[in-house]
């Protein structure tokens, strides 16, 4: 019989004995290491944080007490104690759960939320609005080193005198973000560890000073209904001390009695308390502690021998190493920027050969675009790698840094489209409504990878600013296996037929395609265009399919709101052109759940067989 | 004969000795004064870096040394010593001097640029590129103590590590961005300017310490040549020295002798510096020192008593003001937020009022956007007041913290549409765009003043997240004095006619309005319609109008691409009503450059005559 067996919710949770915890811990990491090989997730933050989140349960009062998770993928054990444990086996498959807080599945998850940085400015928000009220509950954020690179986090901090009683800020202090943490705050953060580890205990009558070596701790033989500690490590932060915190920590992450301890003690502080505590990626599974990276966003694994299941496929983001490899032998006047994404985007084998032309920014997108400008302004061409979900955190930047100054710089936006199954919070769709309306910008996608490459030498031989959006996983093998010459705002027309004109912009080319042979076999030769440019678009080829076409298609990866066919549409009213009719096929104006890539295509009824169905009514419609 | 009036560049400086630099600084503030109570511009923040300018272009050599001014209004100085001397009686004007640096109108200005707290990540990329051409010269950014509390700054001082040789940073702590500097990070500067300062010179064979009280400056008698001091200031700064800078300051910002001394020091230096210079908004003019918030960006006013010449007439924003005044009396349930713009969008009454309710975050778009998520998720009403240009600061913010938790947040959307003599880095003319795409997030723009008081209203009565925007300036009398009542996503129709439909959203009703009027006189009795919804748009008026009418015109006062007619034009080919013709106006997809609104207007052929002349050539042809 296990002790988890036994625990939903927190209130199970407290009913254990402190002295039962360290067995759950290792209970939960059992089951956490078994579900994710099953079902792939975020293992190697989960394994770091489960005595931090079995502490916070065991010692706070949620969901009266709010904790937010920053980024929130390290949610697991969170989601085990709150009554979600049996829904495990369904992680971040359609109609289950999710790999993220999600407020629409539990009252104990506050936000709905997987983006860096946010937690600290919620936090204070929440415990404002609590202040306000007159209520009396704890708020507390739990932010990562990692997400600590964000200047949101540093807004945060900053702001933390607009609150006037108190907030727990928990720095869970990895050593290590997504990539390796980067900055001068992760120097100082390192600083901080390696000073010697000791507390200082000040209680009303008498003052404790006690050395604890890590792993020992004294704290709980003292009698705690007589003394009201008000302690403090020595090892001070002035940093976190001059913004306005009171800083406690180092703490072991690991050791359940301290955190329960440490807990206890700030639990009934009026203050704005940082307790930063270090804790190990991966911590319990050897495979994971060796290769935290690895074991981050892992697919399915195989439990004893470590070994993650990967097709042999080339997928997009390797395509872009690859490319940036060969290209950097050539060419000396380009570097490569990420936000704490080089595994993710395919880059780290260009990291660890050429360290001089490759700069990791932290999770600070909004520096990466204006750092760029700098760059590009002096003739060093900056290629930033981004997924698409997060180039929205630096729209500014891409107006008025780079646009607006005309200056050179190419966005590579992976994770373009659905992704599959991080969700809601993570798809990819609201890029091209961002993209396409900014002035200077050209924006681009490529039907396969072959194309993608070609469109990156296109963007360097250009002086102009360009985005190249294009899709998570792997290219397929087009029918139409030439390539023509890119053109500023020229659209590739692969097959000049009659009366519909299907446009399939980027990964949605090949549902296109697919519709050609379909219209094919129902005796229609379609004309089949991939569009490649989102903007600037191609006047001369939509006026002259316009008059001589009946119907327009068009196919996108993204919300059709504001984006390619809107773009589309606008042209031909401007131009008096709007007597064709025209279909428009992408998402809806919504927030997308998780669930395969496919598997959304078809809930969307975005699949070529769907498409065909309407593409032919309408067309019978109009004959 | 002025020293000034021989000064056109850089090199005339140059000639000048050191002993007449502090003649010439007064001649440059006079000369400020004189032209900016003629033209209007930014006053305090000019007349606080005159000594700092002058002082960077008599050691620097611009333009091959670079300077980066952050949010560059302080750079009228720099313009005078950069051969725009004689063109400042057109500043802000049509076809004259921008207000901000300027690429196109220089080689000295190294960026087109006016938002804040990019300088850092802007000169990083600068000084990244010059090691990697392996050139040698310095590169200079100037940021401001409210600058500062942008996350975007700290993300540059937390990069500054990706540097591995030199750059100067200069923080013009004058104690006050816009608004009151806010955060922790301000009571941090404000230890360091409150502690005695003296110097420590450490030379390589002597040490020399003095202290130097204010004004008083020895350093200068000092042989040069023999030393080479490694000086450094007791009153060292932690936070930036863990940051990974060598912290110089602080150094008083009015002493020219001083900064130019302390210059030519750090001039050869190859190390990251942080220059901590403390000078006084305003400086050397009384009416500007006393109100340095009044004199910030300032219309005409008479130099001699220091009246600003202000119209009576109530604006937009002074609506705001009161009917958040009016609001706070009733209802205790809201609380409003402001980005270091108090002043600017009419809510100083309401921060003096109501200081337990009211938020500055410092110039922190994203902070305050997260912080009302939190806010909001426990039922307290965020209200986040904004210019249009740095809500695009918040954009990930608004689609991830706000909308995907379809949280309620009003935000009031200050100077949107054309703000004309800030220009291109500040039209509000891309937040229709920017927000008509985000999900669940209601967009709605008020024809008057009226309107906007029932929009907040209405919005403050809803659960969903609202943005109202509105224009820079004053209403106008309609002739349409009667106010409906508002509905979620339903047009106002002030007439029913026939044939042509006139939609005219915000700010351009007033214009559709007048072509409605014009049209009479040519005999055509025009369906008007005030749409208030930009998002969710009115389906059933539209099909209604679209089936009705020979043509819909629409009018708005932002960009066409993405906008409020792109949705009209999606929804039209959406549902097949594509036969019905349209002409839609807005301004291009560009960046737009300074000028009076009504002149811009006119430049875009927006106003109501020219619109009404291509309506009546269209309906000609239609008939």
């Amino acid at each position: 019989m296990k002790i988890l067996d036994n625990i939903n919710y927190p209130s199970d949770l407290k009913k254990l004995k402190k002295s039962e915890l360290s067995k759950l811990c290792e209970e939960i990491r059992e089951f956490l290491i078994t579900n994710i090989s099953n079902t792939g997730g975020h293992l190697s933050s989960n394994l770091g944080v489960v005595e931090l989140t079995v502490a916070m349960h065991y010692v706070f009062n949620a969901p009266e007490d709010k904790f937010i998770f920053d980024v929130s993928h390290q949610c697991y054990t969170h989601k085990i104690l709150t009554g979600r444990k049996n829904e495990f086996l369904t992680l971040r498959q359609e109609h289950g759960l999710s790999g993220f807080t999600n407020k629409d599945e539990s009252k104990y998850d506050t936000f709905t939320l997987g983006h860096s940085s946010t937690s600290i400015a919620m936090a204070t928000g929440i415990a404002i609005a609590r202040d306000i009220k007159k209520e009396n509950y704890k708020v507390v954020a739990v932010i990562g080193d990692g997400s600590l690179t964000g200047g949101l986090a540093y807004e945060g901090l900053n702001n933390i005198s607009l609150l006037k009683s108190n907030i727990i800020v928990i720095l869970n202090d990895n050593d290590m973000s997504i990539s390796k943490s980067v900055g001068s705050l992760t120097k100082y953060l390192n600083k901080l560890r390696a000073k010697k580890r000791y507390f200082k205990f000040k209680s009303t009558t008498t003052n404790i000073l006690c050395k604890i070596p890590f792993g020992k701790f004294i704290l709980k033989r003292l009698d705690k209904a007589k003394r009201f500690l008000k302690y403090q490590f020595i090892n001070q932060s002035v940093i976190f001390e001059n913004l306005g915190f009171k800083y406690v920590g180092p703490i072991p992450g690991h050791d359940i009695d301290t955190l329960i301890t440490v807990f206890e003690e700030i639990k009934n502080q009026n203050e704005k308390i940082l307790l930063h505590i270090k804790t190990k990626k991966g911590k319990g599974y050897q495979y994971a502690e060796n290769n935290p990276t690895a074991f981050h966003g892992v697919g399915k694994f195989d439990k004893n021998s470590g070994i993650i299941k990967k097709s042999d496929a080339l997928t997009y983001s390797s395509v872009v190493g690859n490319k940036l490899m060969k290209m950097a032998n050539k060419n000396k006047d380009f570097v490569v920027i990420t936000a704490a994404m080089t595994d993710g985007t395919g880059i780290s084998t260009f990291y660890r050969k050429h360290k001089d032309r490759f700069f990791d920014v932290g999770i600070a997108e909004e520096y990466a675009v204006s750092f760029c400008a700098g760059l590009s302004s002096e003739n060093i061409k900056p290629i930033f790698i981004v997924y698409s979900t997060f180039i929205q955190r630096a729209y500014d930047q891409i107006i008025h840094d780079i646009c607006l100054n005309n200056l050179f710089a190419m966005f590579l936006i992976d994770r373009a489209g659905i992704v599959g199954e991080d969700g809601k919070t993570h798809q990819g769709i609201y890029d091209i409504a961002m993209l396409a309306n900014i002035p200077n910008l050209v924006l681009v996608a490529p039907r396969d990878t072959i194309e993608l490459e070609n469109m990156i030498d296109y963007g360097m031989s250009q002086s102009l600013p360009i985005a190249i959006r294009y899709k998570k996983g792997t290219s397929y093998p087009t029918k139409f296996n030439t390539y023509t010459k890119i053109k500023l705002g020229k659209y590739e027309i692969l097959n000049k037929g009659n009366d519909i004109a299907l446009i399939g912009l980027g990964a949605f080319f090949e549902t296109a395609e697919k519709i050609y042979f379909l219209l094919k076999q129902n005796g229609i030769n379609a004309t089949l265009i991939n569009p490649r440019f989102v903007t600037p678009i191609d006047k001369e080829t939509l006026h002259e399919i316009a008059l001589s076409h009946k119907l327009i298609v068009t196919l996108e990866d993204g919300i059709l709101s504001g984006g390619f066919a809107s773009q589309i549409a606008s042209y031909l009213y401007e131009n008096g052109l709007n007597k064709i009719d025209m279909l428009n096929f992408g998402y809806p104006k919504d927030f997308i759940s998780h669930g395969k890539r496919e598997d959304i295509i078809k809930r969307y009824s975005l699949d070529a067989n769907s498409i065909t169905d309407k593409i032919l009514e309408k067309y019978k419609a109009l004959k």
